[in-house]
């Protein structure tokens, strides 16, 4: 069965793109840990990062850099962090989150934006990437 | 000042070394959130993920790649995650830990391992680098 992120590739789910190319998808986590919080998956759905080949790895790795910069350009704060957990959802996903302290990266706390605050963000960022 | 981390490549700190070479080296992490919780480090002092040029930054995921086979190899758990955090050692530092469930990269719930255990992890793991 497809998974939710295949679904979000294929449009059969909307989301809030900051970048895309023909391999990779970043988009808003619709559930943000923090504001500017975004997902980067490879469209070749695979379950686990170190499953992939390490070609395949570092070059999702390349395109969540260029992500991360686009998004530590827009969004102020201490640092953007990167974490690969991926026990939910068994598609590979990086998240990229701008960081003001650890609850910021820790899944618990989360924050609540509006339809409209999400497109503004989603635009901002990918505005910024290059 | 030298971070906490350069002493430990200068060995001014001990530490269970797990992989090294010339500009990277992976010791465990002397407070896991799990067993077999190991922190990439590179040699060249830099603060900020994605402050490192993208060469450096592909760099240093590369040997955190094989550094994650080998505890993969070595440590029984769902998968390997990776995060990149740094707010607290101003030194870039790549956490891979096993996971079997969310609390193990939370950073809250911390295992203790004895000195033994830590020497015959960090050989294990050794072992299986390639």
């Amino acid at each position: 069965m497809a998974s939710i992120f295949t679904k979000i590739i294929n449009g059969e789910i909307p989301s809030y793109k900051v970048a895309e190319n023909e391999d990779y998808l970043a988009f808003l986590d619709i559930n943000p840990n923090a504001s500017g919080h975004t997902l980067v998956i490879p469209k070749k759905e695979e379950n686990k990062l170190f499953d992939l080949s390490k070609e395949a790895y570092l070059s999702l790795l390349d395109f969540s850099y260029r992500v991360a910069k686009a998004i530590e350009k827009t969004i102020p704060c201490e640092r953007v962090g990167m974490s690969v957990i991926g026990l939910e959802v068994p598609h590979v996903h990086v998240h990229l989150i701008p960081l003001n302290g650890m609850s910021d990266i820790q899944f618990t706390k989360k924050v609540t934006l509006k339809e409209e605050e999400f497109i503004s963000l989603a635009t901002k960022i990918a505005n910024n990437f290059e």
